[in-house]
């Protein structure tokens, strides 16, 4: 080890948390390797200053391309893996994004969460369940939904949609279930205006995200499950430029020509699309 | 090897220049086994992500907060000694720092770089020359220079001084030497008010740095140097924030109380301080 690592490593000794310790000087340890591991130039240094910078600046208001450039290293999907006991009873989880925004309208089960525009689409019904390991279903838990318009946009990203636009939080019903009225989301380019951009222009990556509906659901004693589902066929599902697609979070979507069972008590025109699909939570600890 | 680190490496593979991939994948290869040696947790990564967002936003104008952070990591000076061939004959180089203004004006041989205050204080000259291996002089090399002003900041932190304060461009004369009037730097604490701030305050790191003037000096057909002298008697020596010091930087200062061959010449007013250095430059290839 060289002493100017050796150094480092010493000036962090004094950090009180014995876990916050670690990680850092971990870090000095490993970048410190990785750098002489490398040869890394004076030039390459400047580049990474600048690339790092400009990526910080990129951030403002909702746009956050920091988590961008960790959803396209993988470093999100595999903080995820580490994070969540992948048992075969739960739902898995994927990345979390830099889309989520907090503080979203309640909504009532089976509410549309489309503020503004798709109109002339097909309407989109999600339900489910929300479950236990055992198949119990959990009441009162809490469900975040956020989605791109039929532009491929956020709302947040796209000045002409309402903020609450294909957002909304529910709450299971006393049978454990959500519903909600949407649209189906279609396959999206994530922004390439940015550093992340620049990025994969260098490596001549694309820039599709299949399409997909976000989740957070949690509820007490459980742990937080945050993930999408993705709609099959989608032509971009074996190419996610933030690598999130799992198997099991891939969904079928059916078209319903006519069924006054669900169109009556959702107030759904005839025909539409139905995506059926229950989440399994793992208790905590 | 986890499979979204493999998914990752391969989306990397269409780099047409095989330095940047390696450079690259060997990055992405390190931060993924890091992530799993230390169980990164999603508030770990939240905390990352945020850390990361601040720095940018503090790097406004001269302000460059991801220099500064990498200068108290110790990764300035592990690049800066993997870029410099360590040979006995070439002077030291050190961090480069954040503080560097380029477009200073081109000063005479002699010329004061105070601007502004400093009256009061002892005057100081600095004089030597720009040597290469075999000790002869090299004629017309360009000589940047900055240092603080007594106040412990450089032009630039501080609104009061104008921007080419203890600033300036020398260039070696015809016998290679160089020469400039000044005051005696002070050692002095980095900025704090920023994240590199909150992360010395966690390791309760201090935040000084001993007395040093910057050099940066280049020559056609030589390496850059980049360097800092240090001023012996400094109390923070043995404890520079940023990791710069080197034995063969420290210099000495006499104080001069009649010495008509020096004040005549460069019409400074008795007594005053004296360092004499000549710096060594390495051909280039």
């Amino acid at each position: 080890m060289r002493p100017v690592t050796e150094s480092v490593l010493k000036s962090l000794d004094q950090i009180d948390s014995e876990r916050s310790k670690y990680v850092l000087q971990t870090l000095i340890k490993t970048l410190h390797q990785y750098i002489d591991e490398v040869q890394l130039t004076q030039t390459e240094w400047e580049t990474a200053i600048d690339f790092l910078t400009r990526t910080g600046h990129m951030c403002q208001g909702p746009r956050q391309e920091f988590i961008l450039l960790s959803d396209v290293l993988g470093i999100s999907m595999l903080v995820d893996e580490i994070n969540h006991s992948q048992n075969e009873q739960q739902t898995p989880s994927t990345v979390f994004g830099p889309f989520f925004v907090a503080g979203m309208p309640t909504r009532m089960y089976g509410e549309n969460i489309v503020e503004e525009g798709g109109d002339d689409l097909m309407p989109l019904l999600v339900q489910g369940n929300i479950l236990d390991h055992d198949g119990k279903p959990i009441v009162g838990a809490e469900i975040e939904v956020w989605q791109t318009a039929d532009n491929g946009m956020y709302s947040g990203q796209d000045s002409a949609q309402p903020p609450a636009n294909l957002r909304g939080k529910f709450f299971s019903n006393e049978q454990g279930a959500y519903a909600f009225k949407s649209i189906l989301p279609i396959s999206y380019q994530i922004p390439s205006d940015g550093t992340v951009g620049e990025l994969l222009n260098y490596a001549k990556r694309h820039f599709w995200r299949p399409a997909h509906i976000h989740f957070m659901i949690q509820a007490p004693g459980y742990q937080r499950l945050v993930t999408h589902l993705f709609i099959q066929g989608d032509e971009h599902l074996n190419g996610d430029a933030v690598f999130g697609v799992k198997e099991r979070l891939i969904v079928a979507y059916e078209t319903k020509l006519a069924d006054a069972n669900w169109t009556d008590f959702f107030e759904i025109k005839q025909p539409f699309h139905l995506i059926q699909y229950s989440f399994v939570l793992t208790k905590e600890g």
